[in-house]
C-alpha cells in the first residue's frame, strides 16, 4: 500500500490487473492487525486462514481462472453475525465460548463471494449501547485518538476500517450502531430501509428496530456491498462488479433539495460540529444543493418512546439469562434491560401508536425535500469512561447524545447514511443523510457528490502507510 | 306475516313479487318494537321515518322503477355505528346526546341500498361487555326467557332479530360480541375476516381485536350481507341479489373435513350443550361430515393475553374520560379499564408475540380440515346479574365462559360463524364454524349445510306470528 489508501473497490480493481496480490493484501491487514489491535481491541477474532484463501485465489488468478467479485478483499465482521468457522460471543460473557454451526446469511454470502473473512470485531455487549466499552472484552478504542471512544455498538467494525485492519464490515444498527461509529472514526457507515437486508443469523437486540448495514472506506463500497448483500441471488450477486451494480450510480436532479430541521437536529450539537455541517452545506449551495429548512413536531420525544421499544423487546430476549444469572452482564446493559420492568403496556402501546404518526409525519417531508442533512452524532467522540459533556451551556448525559440524531431513523425504518466530513480538535465529524422508505440509490449517489467535494481520508494518522 | 318467519332475502323475494308491501313490513316490524322494547331493551333509539320511505318505495315500485336490492327490508344498526340521522351513545352516559354528522360506510352503504334503518340497538358499554347489562339505558333482555341475558355486547342486535323487531342487524365483535348474542338468542352471526368489513365511523374498543359483523335470521342472510357490505363499488352492490352475489353458493369438498378440539373448547362447557353438538354431529357424519379430532396447544393461555390486548387498546381510547371524570362509566367497564394501568410493557408484547405464533399454528390445522367446530358459547344463556355459574363441577365466573369459545378468533382474526342448532332447558344453542383467513365462501356453505338439517325457526316463540 502507498499514501493512497485502498478501499474495498480499488482494491478489486488492483487485484483484477494483477497490480496487487491478495496475499499482499491479507497480509498487510493482518499486518496491521497484529501491530494495534492489543491496544484498539478493534478484533475479537483474527482468521489467520485467510492467508491459505488468498494463496489459492492469487494461483486462481494466474491460471486466468474465474474469481468472485470479492476475492481477496478483507472483509470484517461484526461478533454479532453468526460464523461457522469462527467463534461469536455477541460481546458477552454468556457467549465466550459459542460457535455457531452456520454463517448468518449475509456472512455465507460474502464469503460464497470470495471475501477473505478477517476477522470478528468487537462490540457493545449485545449491540446493547453507543460506546463499545466492554468491560468483559475491553474497551474498543478510537484511532484517531486512543483516550476517546470510537462509538458503538458496532465500534470494533469501524475501528478495523479507520485503523487499516480491513477493507469493509458488517455492522447492525438498532439506535445508531452502525453510523455512530462509522462517524466517530471518520468512516463510511450505511443503515439501509427496515428490512432490506436479513438478519437471519444475527443476534438480535430489538426485531422491530434492527438493521443490518455494510461498513466501508468510501460511499462507492458501501454500495457496492448492498448491492451484493441484497442480490436475489447468488448467481446475480457473482456478476456484480464495482462498475456495474444495481446502486450507483443514480440519476440526481438538480438542484438537490436538502432539508435541514434545525431543532432537535442541531440544537444540542456541539457548536463546532455544527459550523462543520453548515459550511458545507453553504459550499454546496454554491454548486448543487438547495437548502430547505423544515420543522417535525414530535421528535423530542421519539428517544423516550425508542427506549420504550428497545428495553422491552430487549428484555423479553434476555429474560431467561436475567432470571437464571444476571452476574454475567455488565452493570449498564443489565441496569437497561432490567428498567424494561418498570414500563407499562400503555407506555408500550402509546410508542406504537406514535411511531405509526410521526413515521408518516416524517415521510411527508419528502415531498418537498431529496433528503434531509444533520449531523450524525451531536459532538466528536468522548472520553472513554465519560458519562457526561457539555454541549454549550448544558451538561447532558453522553449516552443520550450519541444517539440523538440516529435514533429517529430506526424508529421510521429509513434508510441513513453517515459520511466523514471533517475533522474538528483532531477527531472525526460526520454527516447523515437520510431519505424515504427505498431511497438508498438517492442517498448513495448523493454522497459520493459530498464525498468528492470534501475529499477525506478515512483512515487515521498513524494508520496511513 | 304468517306462521312462517320472514327472513332478509325471503322477504326481498315477496317484495319483488309484490306479496307483501315496504309498508307492512315496516309497520310489522315497529310494532313488534312497540309492544315489547320497554321490556327487552332491544333498541335506543326508533326510527319512525321508514314508514315515509317504505311508502315511497312501494310507490316507486308500484310505477316499475327499478329499486336498490335492500329497498323496503328493516335492518337494525347496533348504537356504535354513527348516523346521520339517528344519535349515536356507544351504550355510554359520555355519549347521551350524541349526533353524528354522517354515516359509517358501513351504514351509508344499507342507506344507499334502500334499507329502511328502523332504529339503533343497545349494547353493552361502549362495548367492553359480553352480557348487555347496562346501568344506564336498562338491560336487554332474551326473548326466550326475560330473566336471562341475551349476550353481548351486540345484544340489542340479537334481540331485535329473535323478537321479529328486525331482519337484519350490524354488529361488532372484538372477543365475540357478534357471536355470543347470536348464540345466546338463536340467531345468525358472523365475524368475517379481521379487516373485511370496513370499521370507519364505528366507535373502536380495541382496534386491533374490533370486526364488524352481519347478524341475521338465516346464513343465505349473513351471506348476502356479507356481499353487500364488502361489495368493492356501489354499483356492484346495486346490482347483487339473494341469488346472485359472490358469497354463495359454494363448491364444497366431500366429506366436509370437521375439526374438533376437544380440550379447551368442550371441557367447561354445560354437558347439555356438549351433548347437542356432538349429537349433531354424529347426524352429519352419516352424511357428508368426517369428523377429525385434533388438539391444540396453547388455547389456555388465549384468554389472559386477549385481556392484555383488549384492556390496553381500550384504556388508550378512554384513558382522557377515566382522567377527567369517571364517574361516568357503569363500575364494571371503569374496572375493566382501569385493570390496564397495571399491564407491564413486557406482558404487552408477550401477548404480541404469542398471537403470531398462536395464529399461524391454528391455521396450519387448516391443512388437515376444512373447519373447526365448537359450541359458540359452552353455556345457555344466565340470568341477569349472575356472575358465577356451576359446568359439572367446577363454579366459573360467568364472563369467561361466555367468551372462552369465541375470543381466539378475535386473537387470530380468524373467520367465525355461529348458527343456531337447538334448544336446551328452553334457550338456544349456537354452533360455532371456523376457517382459515378468506374461508367466508366455505364457512357460509357449510353453515347453510346444518342449518337445513337443523330446521330451526329463528323467532322466540312469543314473538312468532
Amino acid at each position: 500500500m502507498t499514501g493512497e489508501y485502498w478501499t474495498l473497490t480499488k482494491a478489486h480493481q488492483a487485484l483484477a490487473r494483477r497490480q496487487l496480490s491478495a496475499r499482499e493484501l491479507a497480509e498487510a491487514h493482518l499486518q496491521q492487525i497484529h501491530a494495534h489491535n492489543s491496544q484498539l481491541r478493534a478484533f475479537l477474532y483474527i482468521n489467520e486462514d485467510i492467508l491459505q484463501l488468498a494463496q489459492e485465489q492469487d494461483k486462481k488468478r494466474a491460471q486466468g481462472s474465474f474469481l468472485p467479485p470479492l476475492a481477496g478483499l478483507p472483509i470484517a465482521i461484526k461478533d454479532l453475525f453468526h460464523t461457522k468457522d469462527m467463534p461469536t460471543t455477541y460481546g458477552s460473557r454468556y457467549f465466550a465460548h459459542h460457535q455457531p454451526l452456520a454463517d448468518a446469511p449475509s456472512v455465507a454470502r460474502l464469503r460464497e463471494l470470495g471475501a477473505l473473512l478477517i476477522g470478528k470485531t468487537h462490540l457493545h455487549e449485545f449491540a446493547f449501547g453507543t460506546t463499545s466499552e466492554n468491560i468483559h472484552y475491553g474497551h474498543v478504542r478510537n484511532p484517531w485518538n486512543r483516550s476517546k471512544i470510537a462509538g458503538g455498538s458496532s465500534g470494533g467494525s469501524a475501528v478495523a476500517l479507520a485503523s487499516g485492519m480491513s477493507l469493509a464490515a458488517l455492522g447492525t444498527d438498532t439506535g445508531g450502531s452502525v453510523r455512530i461509529p462509522a462517524a466517530l472514526t471518520g468512516t463510511v457507515g450505511l443503515k439501509p430501509s427496515f428490512g432490506l437486508i436479513s438478519k437471519e443469523g444475527v443476534f438480535p437486540l430489538a426485531p422491530s428496530l434492527d438493521h443490518v448495514g455494510p461498513m466501508t472506506l468510501s460511499v462507492d463500497d458501501a454500495a457496492w456491498m448492498l448491492s451484493l448483500l441484497t442480490a436475489s441471488s447468488h448467481e446475480q450477486a457473482m456478476r456484480m462488479s464495482p462498475d456495474d451494480h444495481p446502486y450507483l450510480p443514480y440519476s440526481l436532479p438538480e438542484p438537490i433539495r436538502a432539508g435541514v430541521i434545525r431543532p432537535y437536529f442541531f440544537d444540542r450539537c456541539h457548536p463546532g460540529v455544527v459550523d462543520k455541517i453548515t459550511s458545507l452545506l453553504r459550499v454546496l449551495e454554491t454548486r448543487w444543493l438547495k437548502r430547505i429548512d423544515l420543522s417535525l413536531s414530535g421528535l423530542e420525544r421519539v428517544q423516550e418512546y425508542q427506549r420504550v421499544l428497545i428495553t422491552t423487546e430487549a428484555y423479553a430476549l434476555h429474560r431467561q439469562r436475567l432470571q437464571e444469572n444476571d452476574s454475567l452482564f455488565g452493570d449498564d446493559v443489565r441496569d437497561r434491560l432490567n428498567s424494561a420492568k418498570s414500563l407499562s403496556a400503555i407506555e408500550f402501546l402509546d410508542a406504537l401508536h406514535f411511531q405509526k404518526e410521526f413515521t408518516a409525519e416524517m415521510t411527508e417531508k419528502f415531498a418537498i425535500v431529496d433528503v434531509l442533512v444533520m449531523p450524525t452524532v451531536p459532538i466528536p467522540a468522548t472520553d472513554i469512561g465519560q458519562s457526561k459533556v457539555f454541549v454549550g451551556s448544558h451538561e447532558m448525559p453522553v449516552r443520550s447524545l450519541l444517539n440523538r440524531n440516529t435514533q429517529p431513523f430506526n424508529f421510521t425504518g429509513l434508510p441513513a447514511l453517515s459520511i466523514p466530513v471533517g475533522l474538528l480538535d483532531g477527531l472525526p465529524v460526520g454527516l447523515q443523510l437520510v431519505g424515504p422508505l427505498g431511497s438508498e440509490r438517492k442517498l448513495l449517489s448523493i454522497g459520493k457528490f459530498i464525498e468528492e467535494a470534501v475529499q477525506w481520508n478515512p483512515l487515521a494518522p498513524m494508520h496511513r502507510a
